[in-house]
């Protein structure tokens, strides 16, 4: 098992983490902390594998997902307390998640034959979208909208990771540089408070 | 036709008529009560199928479907206020569909070859993503992240029919049986306002 | 390349404008400017093909679809002040979109061999779907449900296709009289405020 697997493993996780917080918000029981945990943690790679036509999808193939995702929820319930205060631990494993989500949403797509530009959206779908069906779920307006730089950072570290792919064998070494590229990006965003233009800003 | 099928008819005029009432709250027109019970009908079995990959989809495939929501639709137009009253009656109605969708989805999952446990995740899916998709269209909160035992009567259910499947032959026995149970814990979750906790009460 | 091409092309621009246009109110950034707009623009083709399961899906094949979303987005950005005004114009563009959309979705869903009532629901979904998951993932109850006939004039353009296409050879022709008839709709009907009847009004 590779780097990527065991980074695919503790994005899962902690997306599942953050999907249960998520549903505690909004008063949902366990049956909907679950959904939205799962929902959140392979939701993204769901829309991706459906838009794809990539049949059979990787949570119908392999238990492991469902597993993960319960041992999420229920650590949630257990340990809220210690939890909810990990503010930086969390942002650090769910910016891995996001870099990982993308760099294996657009190899899978790359194997489909299609164009860099479509991988490189089929990862960024696949690392945002689990957070935006969520939202969307709990009737709220996806916070990726209109909040920092989220979906930008896996478009630029998707083309690095295509730009890598030219130079270095080591897949390893390409995962770990992506994303201590989406990570510096997520970093440097929130100090310098940088966002995308809104369109009113324009006029 | 056995009476799966009979049942499979009966849940689509019922969730047909849960999706018109809902569209009537809403005050939409005809074609987004149409939309409303369509989505409610039919959307937990194409969510599960865009799932599998299992095409054509059976609302695709035979004109039935669509003819028994329009009527269910027509029928709520016409006959709101005796229908709206009926609410021990449409209890009853819906909760054999959420039973009979759990088994239909369960079954068509298992041909798929997956693992029984996704198996009665895609039953799940197909019994209360109908509404789960009228309430995120009507935006609200979908009710089943909140209230009563609903999709966990789906999970038990689902679990009682495989155990059944290895002891009896009979479908319509195995149907009927696994029915009344999820007509039972429906009401014994109701009698004794038995709900599952909630992630802030484990704090 | 044919007039359906073209409009098409049409269609797609004024989709991504709209949906541009709807980001700004919400006060998404550019990157949720352009995810609106690629819904509006992709979105009920996306359903469509879904449905079928039609894969590949046009977008992922053909990157002109991603190029003109990008070009709407950025136009809606840099002119948003010129455009704004324009309602009327929006409006014609926006009603030969819907009816371009119509027919294709109507002519590809054939191709699938599909009963035709099914392929003119499979023109309506790809007409106005966009719409309705742009509003969805805007926190909006989609408008299609309550306001003038639009799904309608998709309906009714999708029967009048059908019966041209008996009569008639020349698609350019097939589709500038059923483009014409849908507009002529939804002129007449704002005209007239009809609108569909509302399940209360009926009691």
């Amino acid at each position: 098992m590779n780097l990527l697997s065991w980074f695919d493993l503790v994005g899962t996780f902690v997306f599942a983490i953050s999907g249960t917080l998520a549903a505690a918000e909004k008063r949902f029981d366990f049956f909907g902390a679950v959904f939205a945990g799962f929902l959140t943690a392979v939701g993204g790679g769901t829309i991706r594998d459906v838009l794809l036509g990539a049949y059979p999808l990787a949570w119908v193939q392999n238990l492991n997902y469902l597993y993960i995702i319960i041992t999420g929820v229920l650590t949630t319930f257990l340990l809220k307390k210690y939890i909810a205060p990990l503010r930086k631990t969390m942002f650090l494993f769910d910016t891995i998640g996001i870099g990982v989500f993308t760099i294996i949403g657009l190899q899978k797509a790359l194997t489909f034959g299609v164009h860099p530009i479509i991988a490189i959206m089929m990862g960024t779908i696949s690392a945002v979208f689990g957070g935006v069906l969520r939202d969307t779920f709990s009737n709220e307006v996806p916070l990726i909208f209109r909040k920092e730089i989220y979906a930008t950072a896996c478009i630029l570290g998707g083309f690095l990771f295509l730009i890598l792919d030219n130079y270095l064998n080591s897949i390893n070494l390409k995962v770990i540089i992506t994303i201590l590229f989406v990570i510096s990006i997520r970093i440097i965003a929130i100090r310098f408070k940088l966002s995308l233009p809104r369109i009113e800003n324009l006029n």
